[in-house]
């Protein structure tokens, strides 16, 4: 059997941190060890152009993302580790799924509404300072995916509609051009493990209150003696609920240590102890990580070339010839075998359709006639203008055959439901080549 | 001096018709032998895709295109003639200049809106049938054009707009990362030859009036045999004025030609007599080119082989080095530093050029001086403001050298034609690496 093929990407665009650790980085590299299982994880630095336009930012996050996943044991021989951008076939990707992709559906992505919400908010124009790359960064995000053909992503709920966007434009590709892409399942992480950060809130880097995961130990303990608690002096009982320094605790420790922590605030731990313990407890686990982190801080030519590496097998394996059949599908193909016979087909094929004929009267006027074959349907009176005549055929095209009228008359012995039949078949036919 | 680059994108859905002859090859064929002239040609086919759904079309219309150019005279020794999809560097830029564009800018494209207002009209969605890949229309076209650093675009009157944007996309891209791209100029021909069609309406596909251009000799005899004329006699004058055969007639003659064809209008030349002489004048011109069609149409692997030497030479040139650039510019990186041998090389290179030296007096003032190797070219005197000095390096670097002045003067044994030779090898290596 094939094996399930799950694919997590990570934002480049900030250092790591402790909750990064623990909502992310932890979890996903426990599943990377899942049993039937092929793990993809790339560095998406495509998508962290939007947002960040400092170019020593993206390489330096790069740099410390990948070094990050890596020291908390993301095993590159066993998974698939790799830099989007050394896999510049997603972008080419990315312009075949745009020339299936519904606008509509991409004026509807959160992120995009989002973007504009504020600006409606602000008084400015809806588009104000939204740029191509962020609407179309589901289309990118879909490539990603449709590119491996992976069958799971496990994304927050906020990500789902991102899925249901990738599955909705591998569908329409796979109507027009055959049954090319898996469609996506997004595996939702319901409980997506939260750190509180220094003062509380949601730990992120955007609130500027979160822990770096490879804080040096003076700095990690200098932290965790900032966070926030109340004011209750030690032998006093402590709430657990709503204490971020309880909830940290329990992020790090075994059942019963967090059974003993809880018994201590009961028991009235001063903050100062509790503290103490917390860093032990986090540093106890971290420490090993912190050590082989800064082991691959030191030789990025390392992380570099393992990168190269992921990518290099990736393209080989899946990409380069996933984007060769996809080309072929769509049409940009060798030219040394053009199949004669099937273009030709299509050519009779349109022949058989009814079709209409505009042609200039011996009297100068314009008419049009609609044919099936060699039977007239419909015969136009003629028209002082071309234009007059094209506009009566366009209306006929669009809106169908209401019957006869001073300007179109019905061919010799047909009935009116046979030119409605014949518009409906030549909009058909159109609407397939549109 | 760098040849002014022009560049020039073939749709590539269809078969090339008269009307495609007359108004873009022939014309576009003459312009490519112009002098001082780096001349780009390309097979729009990832656009194709935009309009076109149907994979052998794309493919057909690829092959019968490139040959009909071909045909007509292109020589792609002397000029880069290459499929837009065998340049996948495109598609990467695309997204790089998707992370500057801004979104507001592409809504306001015309080709866009027209989708939008077709639909308003019919009480659809604003954005029913329109793809992303329709709305990014104009971001994949300025990559083409940045790709390349192309200096002018030449361009019918509707499409100025999508040059413009690629000129705003341009000026952001440099403003956010540095000056990377020629602002590109587009050329705008103002008097697009036009054909009229069988029916006397402009020649086009779809219009269904259109006269292949390589139509066999039999059928292109039977399709003038068809074009709409007035019901006049023979023996009667005619109009040249609005006459369709007159007008094709005129596309392919030559002053005298065409000015006998005037005269036997008005002697009442038969609509018969005239066709076949209009038959046979286009025959004239078109019958070699139909020979050498024929041929390459027979071999479409030497076609083919073309258009891949052709992506070849320009991807190795051209889209490879600037790629690599841009995604240096960006961010998107190698994580090692860079390789202290390698670096050490170029900068070995590059002193062999001349320099400009900026630095500051030991009164605080800012000099320059433009060196080669441990000569002294140009020395400038103190300026108050490092802007100052600047802008005056700008001018000479842009405006060459006019001469000594009360701000820059010679150096020591050196005559101003040094330093204007000095100032133009500085140009051509800053433009092969722009």
């Amino acid at each position: 059997m094939t094996p399930t093929r799950v694919l997590t990407g990570i934002t480049t665009s900030g250092t790591p941190h402790l909750g990064n650790y623990v909502g992310a980085i932890r979890p996903a590299i426990a599943a990377s060890r899942a049993p039937g299982v092929e793990s993809f994880y790339f560095l998406a630095d495509y998508h962290a152009l939007i947002k960040v336009q400092q170019p020593e930012r993206v390489q330096r996050s790069t740099l410390e993302i990948a070094a990050a996943w890596l020291a908390c044991g993301l095993d590159p021989d066993t998974v698939h580790f790799y830099r989007q951008s050394d896999v510049p076939e997603t972008t080419e990707l990315t312009w075949l799924l745009a020339c299936v992709a519904g606008k509509g559906i991409l004026n509807r992505a959160h992120a995009y509404k989002a973007a504009g919400d504020r600006n409606r908010e602000l008084g400015e124009d809806e588009d104000a300072g939204v740029t191509a790359g962020l609407f179309m960064y589901p289309v990118l995000m879909a490539a990603d995916i449709l590119l491996l053909n992976a069958h799971k992503v496990p994304v927050g709920r906020d990500q789902v509609q991102h899925i249901e966007m990738a599955r909705d434009f591998a569908q329409r590709f796979n109507h027009l051009y055959g049954e090319h892409f898996t469609l996506p399942e997004a595996a939702i992480e319901e409980q997506v493990a939260t750190l509180p950060g220094l003062d509380g809130r949601k730990m992120s880097k955007s609130y500027d209150n979160a822990i770096p995961l490879f804080a040096p130990r003076g700095e990690l303990k200098k932290l965790i003696a900032g966070i926030v608690t109340d004011s209750r002096a030690p032998g006093e009982a402590k709430d657990t609920e709503g204490s971020a320094l309880f909830q940290l605790y329990q992020a790090f420790a075994a059942a019963d240590e967090t059974a003993a922590m809880r018994q201590a605030y009961a028991d009235g731990i001063g903050w100062g102890e509790a503290k103490q313990r917390l860093f032990e407890r986090i540093d106890a686990e971290v420490a090993p990580l912190r050590e082989k982190y800064d082991a691959l801080m030191a030789k990025p030519a390392e992380i570099e070339a393992v990168l190269r590496a992921g990518a290099a097998r990736l393209r080989a394996r899946y990409a380069i010839p996933a984007l060769a059949r996809l080309r072929e599908a769509v049409g940009l193909r060798d030219l040394t075998h053009v199949p004669v016979a099937a273009a030709k087909a299509a050519a009779k094929k349109d022949a058989a359709l009814p079709a209409f004929k505009q042609y200039r009267e011996a009297d100068g006027k314009f008419c049009f006639k609609l044919v099936e074959g060699e039977r007239v349907l419909l015969q136009s009176r003629g028209f002082a203008s071309p234009k007059d005549a094209g506009q009566r055929v366009a209306a006929l095209k669009r809106g169908g055959f209401a019957g006869p009228d001073e300007d179109v008359a019905l061919g010799e012995g047909v009935a009116g439901d046979e030119v409605a039949r014949a518009l409906e078949a030549l909009r058909a036919a159109e609407d397939a080549r549109a």
